[in-house]
């Protein structure tokens, strides 16, 4: 059987996974990423951490084929990072090169948005699927479009960045600086700012009961599971954010047309209750031909997505 | 040398084409579709036209190895036409069999617009390229995304389907029935009807003097020329018609960040008078990493990108 390391390189943690050709990890730990000491010292770090993680289960070294690492960052042809959003790692860094002369084995970098989607495509929700796009929705939106077997990541990394996508023009300002951006009207964090700004004009509503009316509080599901109480000031929240998601996947089918769609990120733990409206809404928006055989679906690598479609660049 | 057919299937015409390997037209001929006939007739017709086009250039029979077809309607595994947009022929129409059977020769079937992207990146402005999108601008937007050497043709031969991506939520009405789609606001068809409706508020500009007041005999050559003369109510226009066709465009370089744009179609005759307000435009809309590199050119196959590019279809 062969083996992979699949690494999650994130701001503050990094998760480092030993995984199965089958997609089953085997053993994994999360260790500081402390990126400001530099990006050789962090591999190392890594590097040791994985050695580890292979020893501790008794796996030969050897049948350890391949290492794939997910970066916050746009990453050209699986090996030079563009640029790492949170880190001051120099640009155009081919860390592919330098964790292959570290390790010996074989490296594959992509974009973290990217590698949930290869991980869902290849071991999660879309498994079999021919082509899916997934759809991170937490903070930002992040996403990956999987196409007859590879990533569509784009002449400089930049494939798949949906959630920059305009959905209104000159509309609301985005964390990027643009304006109009899906993710400035459909991500979790958008949602949760929507609410506060309404639960300013309306205090009469389960919701603001619920968070005691501290406005700082207030998370996305709270929104949910005032809904699912009866709440119509959360329902029509709700109303919003479907609509928002449905007109955006709705371009996604229009322009790609994929077999899957999958659902990922701190919106999806909201299941049937976000599916089912997103579904209702996008005939409003969608060629009816491309709905026609699509399946729509809610992420199932979950906390392991990172790790798992790290390893299945290799698969 | 080996010889292809090209056939762009029109709803009035078809225009049939022998090409050789390296897109050179050696003979070309429209006839009428004649729909109303039925499928077989209309093939049998398109078949009897091409082979007298190859005799007429004595080029053996034996050298001709592929016929291609561009279709209006989407085409599913380049062999099955979900539906024809303009004839009553029946639903999912294997017309890769029925032409194969035909004619004994290897036969592919593609969307018309995705047939125009193949053209462009195999023959035109996008050779040599490993990824374009080609936007065709007339009476609707039609769109085909050439990435990594394939069309993204999708599940249901949707892919590629930009004009009907939204651009304004609940925006205007559009041929399809749904509301806010890019051609709605972009095509050339909405810049005219978006200029008579500004020009029956007022009169006093150059446009309504060049066309006597006739708003009949309005067309999006008329603006343009009148914006060259120094028409700002036509400046006016093409600043709006560049702003959504920046808006569109910027989308689709965020989602697959291909290495060239190619514009065809009426509104491409315009050149630099409509690219270079989009160019500028796109920085507003795109990520910019999406932006180095990237090519937008006018393409460069005209009026035989139909027949051009259902022969790329082979190449």
């Amino acid at each position: 059987m062969k083996h992979y390391i699949g690494i999650d390189l994130g701001g503050t943690n990094t998760k480092i996974g030993v995984v199965d050709s089958e997609g089953n990890l085997i053993n994994s730990k999360i260790i500081k990423t402390h990126s400001h000491q530099n990006v050789d010292k962090t591999l190392e770090r890594i590097w040791e951490t994985a050695k580890k993680l292979i020893l501790e289960k008794e796996i030969p070294l050897f049948s350890v084929v391949g290492i794939g690492i997910g970066i916050p960052g746009p990453v050209k042809n699986q090996s030079t990072v563009g640029f790492f959003a949170n880190f001051d790692w120099e640009k155009n860094l081919n860390l592919k090169e330098k964790m292959e002369k570290l390790s010996g084995i074989e490296t594959r970098i992509e974009n973290d948005a990217n590698i949930i989607a290869q991980g869902e495509a290849i071991f999660g929700a879309a498994k079999g699927k021919k082509s899916s796009i997934t759809i991170a929705i937490g903070t930002g939106i992040g996403g990956g479009i999987f196409y007859n077997g590879n990533l569509i990541s784009g002449m400089s990394g930049v494939g798949g960045e949906i959630g920059h996508m305009k959905v209104v023009k000159d509309g609301k300002t985005c964390g990027c600086g643009q304006n109009g951006c899906f993710e400035a009207y459909a991500s979790a964090s958008s949602l949760v700012k929507e609410a506060k700004e309404r639960l300013k004009l309306n205090e009469d509503n389960l919701l603001f009961k619920e968070i005691n009316g501290d406005l700082d509080e207030l998370e996305a599901k709270n929104i949910f599971d005032a809904a699912r109480k009866g709440d119509q000031f959360s329902k029509d929240l709700i109303e919003y954010e479907s609509d928002y998601l449905a007109l955006g996947i709705g371009n996604l089918l229009n322009i790609i047309n994929p077999e899957c769609i999958v659902i990922s990120g701190g919106i999806s733990l909201a299941g049937d209750e976000i599916l089912l409206p997103i579904k209702e809404k996008l005939k409003k928006y969608t060629m009816p031909p491309a709905l026609e055989n699509l399946e729509i679906k809610i992420g199932t690598l979950g906390n392991e997505a990172g790790v798992k479609g790290a390893v299945a660049l290799f698969i």
